[in-house]
């Protein structure tokens, strides 16, 4: 337990330095420590160092754990590991598209350079164009040696990969360009700080065809429910006449064993839409996501329904 | 990060060594060791030990942590925290007592020394008697005096706590006695190994009255899936002509995350019956349970559904 790494005591988001892998590196362990979640973590045994550099963003490290096989880090922080990885992937882009009362077609990735979220949309056979901007070349390229499951969404030929900055990508895009859009990032600490912010969400709604949808990583209910309540406010306000709402997954290297999505529809001439219900069948090869985890996501424990009452729609 | 203390290898069960409080303490931080989860492990920081003795049972640790409060620790492992108990507590009593389509009057707690389980029980009107067979009193001697919030449930004039062996005590109850019984165990090493075996099992289904329900701590989906199909499969065996049904909750201090409860019903005359939506109105006071998160338990991940699929009935 690396308590020789002194956290920044100071809010999500705003502004504070991000951690590194050996800040958490000790005894032969690593233990996710972060202001995000002050006095606990995960902590997992490191049998073997594979991979460890300096992005021109962010620290990056992968290891191998002998319960959940290879495991990435950026800035301190696991973002997936081999074991439980399909949880967060399959329902990140799952729930969106199967709201969807139509066939999507267009599809944009802002993040998820491991490609997890690439592959589950490559899934889906009506998607004819994958953009994705992912700012750090270096967190494809590690994955492609060392996440070559997650990765194999590169190979598809529906994917146009860009190494780029997403909000930049989405100002410079044409406006209704895209059914759906999936924003996998890391925590509002370094890089995706912008990417929990009103502007970015503007830009998502711009970019969305009427009726179409956004999944984002919405963190933690048992840890960052104040967070989640202030992005939902926002959300309810940029996507003015449409729909929000948030649902969750298990996960267990996640700080606190889960993760939320904030689901935002843009509306489309009055006509009625609901996340609540999938709309389509899912596609073939999951392990986590089905008709019935997409209803239950939605049923959040009584004490986060209370704090998000009014701030959702449906 | 308690490097130093060796992990037993065997299997969940098996008869291995019980972990203590100080094998899992260095540097300030606690972290939870076990050979049921290995390579990975929660850690909290300790920022005082408010309690640390030998029952004749098991080590026996209360610390304070700044994101969780009061943390209670024994053999080694975590059992409760007074930041996200309620939710374990809520729904190992709710989902078997709102199943019933009756009003239960009389209910039996095995373990659950905590006073937390006894609590939620005591929210319903309906019951008249709660006996509680708890094996070791230095439990809730310790909970009155470090968790108040949980203890409280002891102070119901309808309680009746026995410090005895919980299947000791089945033994020499009159068959067809209870409406319910709640199994709020530990893991199966150490003094609960007898909750997870046929023998109690039996001795539960003896005491209960014809549709009468079962719930106990049924481990996680995520880390013991292979436990919980072995014992799936003995309920369906035990519990003939009844329902056997499985749903889990999310709560940060459990390994991985969540935790689920395995759920037995007691034929009645061929009358059928289900778990899996509530039945009656939950009682005041809740943070976690309510009807929409009770259907939501049942839904499980489809790695789990297609595992236990033939095992659970409905």
């Amino acid at each position: 337990m690396a308590t020789s790494a002194e956290v920044t005591a100071s809010n999500p988001g705003s502004g504070e330095v991000p951690g590194t892998f050996d800040e958490g590196y000790k005894d032969g362990w690593f233990s996710e420590l972060s202001s995000m979640w002050p006095g606990q973590a995960l902590s997992l045994k490191v049998d073997k160092i594979l991979h460890q550099t300096k992005s021109d963003f962010q620290d990056v490290c992968v290891f191998q754990n002998e319960a959940f096989g290879n495991v990435l880090v950026l800035d301190g922080v696991i973002q997936c590991t081999d074991r439980d990885e399909f949880s967060y992937q399959e329902m990140i882009a799952n729930l969106p598209l199967c709201s969807l009362p139509y066939e999507p077609k267009k599809v944009l990735v802002i993040g998820g350079g491991d490609g997890g979220v690439t592959r589950e949309l490559a899934r889906h056979k009506s998607i004819e164009v994958i953009d994705q901007a992912e700012i750090d070349g270096e967190v494809p390229r590690t994955s492609k040696q060392f996440f070559p499951k997650m990765a194999v969404g590169f190979d598809d030929p529906r994917v146009n990969l860009r190494i780029t900055d997403g909000l930049k990508f989405l100002e410079e895009c044409a406006e209704n360009t895209y059914d759906a859009i999936v924003v996998d990032s890391s925590d509002p600490v370094g890089p995706a700080e912008v990417l929990f912010q009103r502007p970015f969400f503007e830009s998502m709604h711009r970019a969305l065809k009427p009726g179409g949808v956004v999944s984002t990583q919405g963190e933690s209910l048992w840890l960052h429910l104040e967070l989640i309540t202030e992005v939902a406010k926002m959300c309810k306000d940029v996507f003015v006449g449409g729909t929000v709402n948030y649902a969750y997954t298990t996960i267990p290297t996640y700080p606190s064993g889960q993760i939320g999505f904030m689901l935002c529809a843009k509306a489309n001439d009055g006509e009625p839409f609901s996340f609540k219900e999938s709309r389509r069948s899912p596609p073939e090869g999951l392990r986590y996501y089905d008709e019935d985890v997409h209803r239950a996501a939605f049923c959040l424990p009584k004490f986060a329904k209370e704090a998000l009452r009014g701030h959702l729609t449906s």
